[in-house]
């Protein structure tokens, strides 16, 4: 790994600066073309714009899209540095690139700039990605390049080998070699392996496989990578409800998606989004107040619900040293049930809901019983009260039980109505268990009261 | 998609299992063969023991080990499988799987079992796993096959498309060619589809980029996994450090990486383990239970220290209302913080640390400010009162600041110790915080105590 810290990079980007600001500008291109696709991109990105601005008039279209096909920034970012360039030198470079990436940029861009380069680019071009870009966000659509190798069945292996051979520096992957039939159908897969292993004459059709796994243009892109993932693909077939083949979703665009699914998952357990580590503290900070201060206000209503109780706290000041013991055990029980809840839903599928419901209430009782005689003994055993022992212990218990429940279930519901389930994030959850958990604890407490007040 | 959901697989297995005790194991054979690999391994594994039997006697032993091969369960139920098998065949078995997965399985074994193995396995099969299995569990040496193509420099184009020929149905991945020297160093690449469009009486060493990237044996396989999803690559050689080619690692096994990566992030994020989404209730609980205990006792000094101040919170009951709220908020912070400092170790550089530990620092400073001034400015406006106004504002700012540095710095000491930061969980972390808020509340607040009590 020759780039594999900042520091290197930093010292590739300084000494290619100073090529292009002392006006070697074959050095540079030299150098510049001796680096890696992505290296190129981030090398790019980071040059000072003035800098970047002799670099691509001094580069090839060809290796400009290049650049643009592997930056791996916010698409937003690489809309900036498209939007450097003139319009018509953007749109060479965007219809050079893949049509997946292509599209994900015209996405991203404002309504105004997609009209103005769709008119700038070749028709058919344009054509094609007034309908890629049609595809939801989250959607095999928006992931699929159309840039695969599809012959017609009936041909012989030497013939696709010449067609192989043509296409390959087009292809996005030459690995499988998609059959169709005349109406542009799918009807199989060879590999390359396959067409490289048996005699020229053979026709395609005997070394096809038609068992092929393929996905629909609108299924989620979290399905489709589990099955590449279980099914260890490294390109997997993009069909309409007709099962025409529309594009091929290769592997690479897969560890993204599970990168990123992972990440936003991660992000919301934490209410944080983590994906920009960084960010500027004062950036950092501006993004978590609000979900802080909507937590406060939550909060406030546990407040004034303990403020209820005033009156059995100036009895039995006691009570107040458990408050925290048991708001904070419900807590981490329900960000254990939520994070497996949130799992669940990701990986699973619907008709186990309701088994999981019913596992989830058994578990969750398990739990309460187990922390509620483990707490009710140490309160025994440490204030010697067998009432406050009884009142704490039962609290416990049902706070966690009641805890685990709306934590399992919440994010059922959410992804029920619709949402993400993932925006019942773990601070939110905590925050509402606090809620019940103390409305638990002091009514449970109050029956107690009178027992144990002064003893 | 055609088997899509479990219910499928379900009805498979049934009809599978039919055909076998029916004897119809010739009609079993044929719907067997027609299925993928992974649907095979799911099916394999789903079938009653006692027809497993029958299957593994019917079918032949490259299917067998393609089924183990494409496994996607634990290692550890994998070996039961395996040893389902008389020893022997077991071998046979083992020998005919990629490296990679063979010496995992071996690792998963106890040790006479491996033992066994290692003498029924041919002599240099048995060599090659003795090296592989020495490698550490989370290093790109685990992870590598050792079935690749490497080609000598200075062969022709033509030569090396003959070797690829006949490696194909061998190799781990075909995509990639490795160049090496007469001492097997790595010193290039060449792809497929390079060998494809140039000349047949070519020299490799033209087509060959000597900028090839490469990973060492003992590298961690997060690493290993960033760098595949940067470069978009389909495979990754692995050398020693005197650069010799000791085998490659695909994408399909770095997909998995990613997916192990994210699950153990966010499982420790909850302090459960959400990768056994279907265990029964009683397993669950009884998983769950250990953290949940010591958290209660870490939680109990909250007690305690809450306890101590029973004087205080008997002369101002209005302070056990804002305990929650308090410890609550300062959670959340927590909470936040370490997601990103975790995150940060995971995909950051060492030099940043310092930089990570300033800018949070600000960025815990601007949070603490805005909940403290909001939550002064509530209480001022709620209850009329200016001194616990400003008790509240200030133990929250300060709770927060406190929370959110531990947070913070807890996990970068963790990992410089040298264990996964990811056992700081978010449950302990806020669980901690509780105790550091609660002392700083009531600190703050008996300052204030003779001013507001009875206001």
């Amino acid at each position: 790994m020759e780039m594999d810290n900042e520091q290197q990079l930093d010292e590739t980007v300084h000494s290619l600066s100073d090529l292009l600001e002392s006006g070697q500008d074959e050095e540079f291109i030299n150098a510049f073309d001796n680096l890696h696709d992505f290296e190129m991109g981030k090398v790019y990105a980071a040059l000072p714009a003035r800098v970047r601005e002799v670099a691509w008039r001094t580069m090839d279209d060809e290796t400009l899209a290049s650049i643009f096909d592997n930056l791996e920034i916010e698409d937003s970012d690489v809309v900036d540095l498209l939007s450097e360039l003139p319009p018509k030198k953007g749109a060479d470079i965007l219809e050079r690139m893949y049509a997946d990436n292509e599209a994900d940029l015209l996405q991203a861009m404002p309504a105004r700039m997609v009209a103005t380069y769709l008119q700038l680019l070749p028709a058919e071009d344009a054509q094609e990605m007034r309908k890629l870009i049609k595809y939801d966000d989250q959607t095999a659509g928006a992931l699929m390049a159309t840039e695969y190798l599809a012959v017609q069945k009936g041909m012989r292996v030497a013939e696709v080998l010449e067609k192989v051979k043509e296409q390959a520096s087009e292809a996005e992957s030459i690995i499988y070699i998609y059959v169709i039939d005349a109406d542009q159908r799918l009807i199989g897969v060879a590999s390359l392996r396959d067409l490289l292993t048996h005699p020229d004459e053979m026709l395609i059709d005997e070394i096809t496989n038609t068992r092929v796994v393929s996905v629909g243009a609108e299924d989620p892109q979290g399905d489709v990578a589990q099955v590449v993932a279980d099914y260890n693909f490294f390109s997997i077939p993009v069909i309409d409800k007709e099962q025409h083949l529309l594009g091929i979703i290769t592997v690479d665009d897969i560890v993204d998606v599970i990168d990123e699914e992972a990440v936003g998952e991660y992000s919301g357990l934490a209410a944080v989004d983590v994906s920009q580590t960084d960010d500027t503290p004062w950036h950092s900070a501006i993004k978590r107040i609000p979900w802080l201060l909507v937590l406060l206000v939550l909060g406030l209503t546990t407040t004034a619900l303990v403020g209820s109780f005033e009156g059995s706290i100036r009895q039995a000041p006691v009570l107040a040293a458990f408050i925290t013991l048991i708001t904070g055990t419900a807590g981490n029980a329900g960000t254990q049930s939520l994070a497996l809840s949130i799992r669940r839903l990701s990986v699973g599928n619907d008709k186990s809901i309701a088994k999981n419901f019913f596992s989830e209430l058994l578990s969750a009782a398990i739990l309460a019983l187990a922390a509620g005689i483990t707490i009710g003994l140490v309160v025994l055993l440490w204030r010697q009260n067998n009432d406050l022992a009884a009142a704490i212990g039962l609290s416990m218990a049902a706070a966690i039980f009641l805890a685990s429940l709306l934590s399992a279930i919440i994010p059922v519901i959410i992804d029920k109505l619709g949402y993400d389930p993932a925006v019942a994030n773990g601070p939110f959850i905590t925050t509402l268990c606090d809620l019940t958990s103390v409305g638990i604890y002091f009514i449970i407490a109050q029956q107690f009261l009178t027992y144990f007040v002064g003893s």
